[in-house]
């Protein structure tokens, strides 16, 4: 258990790290234009707050429904590693979206990496479900529906952004910000204490 | 013993997060030309899939071995860094087979690497089992020829592996995959459950 | 908890070893040019040895900050995870200083992004303050106070700096490293001990 | 504590997996090129192989060295993120040796970066000396003479081979390997048993 939560925290502190290789230090010969290079670079630093947004949520997330379990087999824990697989690839992704912010393939290519990441974690959350052997104590009926919608939530979110970006690109992109918003939102108001 | 999962666990998790830096954003200057250059990136993108396999089935492996040891001595910890020298060189060959998917060499390379990788994982299976004062209860003997058996598995399809890349690189890069999916397998059907 | 501890410890290893890829390795054919390419990296040494300083520092006081904490909530967490997006872009602000020392422009940035982190802070502290359910042991008034203090130096420093930036980088630059250094000489001499 | 092991254990984990990057995948049109290619890269090769043996040599120094502490105060962190600054910048000067193998000036500002980060070693040493109040259990004379030994083997060896570098570069780097081979053997005869 505590391996497989270094090992989590591991990729995701580094994913969150490697985003910022995408922010290039300008090319300047003067004050204006590094000024001017610095201010271009305002798309990547919105595809880096936002690649930075779906980390800390998905940890967030993933710290709290990880804390449910007492104990893992093997299938559990490739089922970790395989939403680790996607959290790896994000910086790249949100590298595209970075360069890309108008084209409706970058946002769709973005929405499908959040659909398959929302998919992953689905997917944990049923085997865990499934397997109450492995659950330090039983999770009721009320928590189970809770958390099965919370994860959902997105998944369905990035569907209509990626509909939305075929006619408009940047509206796609500002669903993806408002739902991460929302989810911070609601994340302030949860009272749930954890130890 | 914390310390060493500890640097274990970072090491694999930087290895795997470290693959996706071979992944670039294309340069494009139209929609089609960057969903051209996107679909151009399918090599690379098989490779890092590949080389997150590896080390996530190595992973998992490794963190089922560790569980067996109740102390270390020098000699042991430095077995295990032999180990990840190995892993931490995986993003290089990697990023090889991604870009020269139909070279010999390429898939060749990589065999010789995933053979030291999997000699190293022995060889310190090796050294446990003669040093029975580091582990935490006895291993019986069939615990220990099964955990042997899954060692050796990989290093013997490797062999045949880099045989078949001499004929045909694609074949020898296929059986990499295919004995991957097949630990994979293995593994969800393991019922070994660890705390 | 533990995970909020290994993600924090996580990026600020990451963000301090990834300040290493801005210093690239000179292009020379000579012994006399290898020698000139190494004193030319300089600049960017000292602004590797401030941004290592930085992260240095404020990891000290967070781990000795976060020690006073039992148990979180989800809002204590994301907090933590704003922190930790002010922690991963330090290597951008901090290679752009190293490229541009003489510019009022850089040191400016760099003044804000440490105002920033200063600001995300204070914040997580006044939080922790306010929500005695989260803390060990009740922090009595003095200490309080005392932390409030160490913690608002660093920012109202950053001001001086960035309004003398104006004047002379070069000035700006050197208060960073005159605060940081108070820093450390005042961690040398704090006697608390922590398990 | 845990804090300063996570934290320690990351900077040694990264700047490990970091040298890989100054593995570059060579540039080829054909099989032979490739292959030359491959051949070309064998100095990077081998210093990337003497920055792993440094890490891993320090590492299970360090990690066999803070199990004698059973608390800390904020000057024995930074004593210890002094060390940590060297380790981190370790991936630099490697590249620089990769790339000039045969030039004085390489060798020996690799010598004097192992110099610094041994003496940063022996200076927390005398430090946890001084200052029984930090230490889990008494360390007898006979110990703490061996540790002392051992920790300043490697810094003369150092300087040795920095003035052997003078007249030939290659002798120089040799002494490195034979130095680090040494501790390695040492290690391997050591019958310490860590829990």
């Amino acid at each position: 258990m505590n391996r497989l939560h270094a090992l989590t925290d591991g990729v995701y502190a580094i994913a969150m790290t490697l985003l910022v290789l995408e922010l290039h230090v300008p090319d300047a010969r003067s004050a204006s234009e590094l000024i001017a290079g610095l201010i271009a670079l305002a798309p990547s630093l919105f595809s880096f707050a936002l690649g930075f947004a779906v980390l800390g949520t998905y940890w967030v997330g993933s710290a709290i429904n990880l804390s449910h379990l007492a104990r893992v087999n093997r299938a559990a824990l490739l089922l970790n590693v395989l939403q680790l697989f996607f959290i790896s690839l994000l910086p790249f992704t949100t590298a595209i979206l970075g360069r890309y912010p108008d084209e409706a393939a970058a946002v769709i290519l973005y929405g499908l990496h959040l659909e398959a990441l929302g998919l992953a974690q689905y997917g944990h959350w049923v085997y865990v479900l499934r397997h109450p052997e492995l659950v330090q104590s039983p999770i009721d009926a009320k928590t189970a529906r809770a958390v099965t919608t919370r994860i959902l939530v997105g998944p369905a979110a990035w569907a209509v952004a990626m509909l939305l970006a075929l006619a408009s690109p940047r509206l796609g992109y500002a669903v993806f910000y408002v739902v991460l918003i929302g989810y911070v939102v609601a994340a302030v108001r949860d009272r749930t204490v954890v130890r």
